[in-house]
């Protein structure tokens, strides 16, 4: 009892200290940890789990729109990253070089892929020739590394996981669906899998990814109010690909450009699910992603019979296709129990002699805390029913928070005193000056515009900073 | 025609020049290319599915065995590789460090991983305390970089894809046993799923791993007689982990040094699959490795109906479970039989107007070129026996190629003879002496020790080389 209070005391409160509330999660869940290199994270195994459980989510859908893999360099040499101006200019300042190999000094030095359009361009500049090489949809999954200054566990770090697809069309309006088609595929994935509800749209020019035309985001909204860009798709038209010379013949011979989109996805999702779903017990994962849907947890393992019979039921388990463990070591329930709720895994059976005498087990859910008694017989079926009513209800309370937390305002005031009261999105008029947008971040303590939504609302005819005509109506907030 | 032709005359004869023969197969099949980066590969969709589908059903086998995934940086400080002695004595020639951060050079350079023992072993000295927190069984997907001279695709380049296992355990014993357990899943797995047969045993003193007490090994023949060492499974003993100070306490509290082990298998194993299966027309994929099984390829398409029934077949097929494609491009039907067969996906369907007329389809495999006659009805059934047949029969083919190629000798004379007629592997008495396995190599003009076979047969009393009195019996072979 003792150390079941230890296990739950050594998370603050996630309304006294948000902040400190998030690394304890993440220190007791066991998710990762800092290594001997500043800035670099130790995935461990129960954080690592739940990236495998969103590759192999993610891929499906990725391949199931077309999406080849590949694997390219973690090296880039320096002349090919200063080949697209607007490019290197965002990315210089951040990344590594490597500027010995071996016991010798490098003639060129190389620089750790902090994203890697140029590889990719390189390759196609190559080998595209004509109209009959296109489309190329690829995509790789790898580590990037930017030298950040400060890092938090999953929301920032110098090298972080990720995937990023690079794709290359024979006309504007196909890399242009594709660039859609990735958003969807990731506002999809994240609302189905992950039960995060999401505010879709693109970026304003002074949020866009560098070189980029157009960047498209889905944007959540964290526990404290805060925002966080989960996925991001960019369009870059011909200016990338021109840049490193690839060009297709058509048909009739002639010369044309591409158009290239590039899209990506990275390990901060970790941090989304935790600061959504995460309460002060620890974590909760989303059953549909959740590396270990179901633990069971033997009552008074020592009678006769008790775990045996909790061997057969984690047997007809994983028979039926769970993703289910056991505790069978010689800790105490509660204990047990205090585990199983901070790694957030979605569900407990608790299985004692009373049951086995009843031929009953008790489902638990971790979200709820819910019991539910039911028949040994029917485990596997109501089991299934418990983990989709738990995806169902995690998704629709998100959802009811975030609502809860987007309002509009029309003036300074307005804006100002609704950041100070609660943090959230707020949707107001904007001019469509960077100017404004500095101005705005300035007044706010720090929100950003966070995008242009696919469906704007006319709130006023006038930008809410400057009072000029509006262009667009943007969502505001403050973001990790 | 001309076109088929073509594709089938890009390839060199194995016979004629089988280095030539392997460049030409690699390029054809799309499997990597050189990226702009000196010896660093591209790993183009064809290449990367194939490697996808090893570390699909590889990490099943792991995960069967209780292996936990994590990911640990890629970047290692210099006085974390230095900790271990032999270690960093076997990979200082070889690492690139990196000296620049963000633009300010670094206090402190950092190599990129060429392994990650010391990476694992900083983790675990902070974490592990108790017997309660051992085993450690981790393993992590990730790519490493080598500063090598010479390249060859997938063979040895600077930076190759891997997996690489790292445990501790509170006993020898259970180090040992782990060890010995890991190198039997990778000989399962290549000699299961990837048709390879192998011959098993471990390394003598100088070929073994930098740090390593004992080093298991599984060693694959290649068509043209030369050895591959196709993964390997290291035991260090304490060495390591002393040097990082990792201990225990057992339950009563005293203090236990920890064994260690870790265990490799990198993307060279898919040079052994081209190497082993490929044959004068590409490459041969065994089923259960191949990302494509089958490709339907539609014959005289133009026909009215064809084309509807070979989309029907498609959707039948993956309907079963099969990774099926299908090629209803307007190029010719001998283009793509080719295209096929370069790519070596294990099998094709031809589907006509007169096999629509009977109800018939024709199976064709790869590897003996057989067609099978059958039924529409009954495709997704045969399919499945053709792919196993095909399997077994891939593996019989080459455990026939590899026994007729195993020797041995008692004489330099005869030993010498030997590998000048043909290579292969021959066995021979050894006395234990490195000098002796410089003398061999330096007299046949390259052949290693590749490994002491866990039974080893006893051909003579004394060494081949030097007359003393024979330890043990070496396989002998001339190695990638
Ligand atoms: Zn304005
Ligand atoms: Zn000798």
């Amino acid at each position: 009892m003792a150390k079941e209070k230890k296990l739950v005391e050594s998370i603050t409160s996630r309304e006294v200290d948000f902040a400190q509330w998030y690394t304890d999660v993440v220190r007791e869940a066991k998710l990762c940890d800092y290594s001997g290199v500043k800035g670099c994270l130790n995935y461990l195994p129960n954080g690592y789990a739940i990236w495998e459980k969103i590759q192999a989510d993610l891929d499906k859908r990725f391949k199931d729109t077309g999406v080849e893999n590949v694997y390219l360099p973690v090296l880039i040499p320096e002349a090919l990253l200063q080949k697209e101006a607007d490019h290197i200019e965002g990315f210089a300042p951040e990344v590594a070089w490597v500027t010995q190999g071996g016991l010798e000094p490098l003639q060129e030095k190389f620089c750790i892929r902090p994203t890697s359009e140029t590889l990719f361009c390189d390759v196609w500049s190559k080998t595209v020739q004509s109209y009959r090489d296109l489309p190329k949809v690829w995509n790789q999954w790898c580590s990037v590394l930017r030298w950040e200054k400060t890092t938090r566990p999953f929301l920032r770090s110098r090298e972080f996981l990720w995937q990023e697809g690079h794709t290359i069309h024979a006309t504007f309006e196909e890399a242009e669906q594709r660039t859609l088609t990735m958003r969807d595929v990731y506002r999809d994935f994240i609302q189905d899998d992950l039960a995060i509800p999401l505010v879709c749209g693109r970026k304003t020019e002074s949020e866009k990814f560098a070189g980029a035309q157009d960047t498209y985001t889905v944007e959540a909204l964290m526990h404290d109010g805060q925002a966080l860009q989960s996925a991001t798709s960019h369009f870059f038209g011909s200016s990338f690909p021109d840049a490193f010379d690839i060009k297709y013949s058509d048909k009739n011979n002639e010369l044309h450009s591409v158009y290239e989109t590039s899209w990506g996805l990275s390990t901060r999702i970790i941090g989304a699910i935790i600061m959504v779903h995460g309460d002060d017990s620890g974590l909760v994962l989303p059953p549909r992603i959740a590396p270990v849907q179901t633990k069971v947890i033997p009552i008074a393992q020592h009678k006769e019979g008790v775990l045996d019979k909790a061997g057969e039921l984690l047997d007809t388990l994983r028979a039926a296709g769970y993703a289910a463990k056991i505790d069978d070591s010689d800790k105490a329930p509660g204990w047990k129990f205090s585990e199983q709720e901070i790694q957030g895994i979605p569900t407990r059976i608790e299985i004692g002699p009373k049951d086995i005498e009843q031929g009953q087990v008790v489902v638990v859910r971790r979200d709820t805390r819910e019991k539910t008694v039911v028949a040994i017989g029917e485990i596997t079926e109501k089991l299934g029913e418990i983990l989709e009513t738990m995806q169902k209800d995690m998704f629709e309370r998100a959802k009811a928070f975030l609502d809860s937390h987007i309002d509009s305002a029309v003036t300074m005031e307005e804006m100002n005193s609704k950041f100070n009261e609660s943090r959230g999105f707020i949707k107001a008029m904007w001019c469509g000056e960077e100017a404004c947008e500095d101005e705005i971040k300035a007044q706010t303590g720090g929100a950003s515009s966070r995008c242009i939504p696919d469906e704007e609302e006319h709130l006023s005819d006038v930008c809410i900073c400057c009072g000029k005509p509006a262009k667009h109506m943007v969502y505001w907030g403050k973001a990790y």
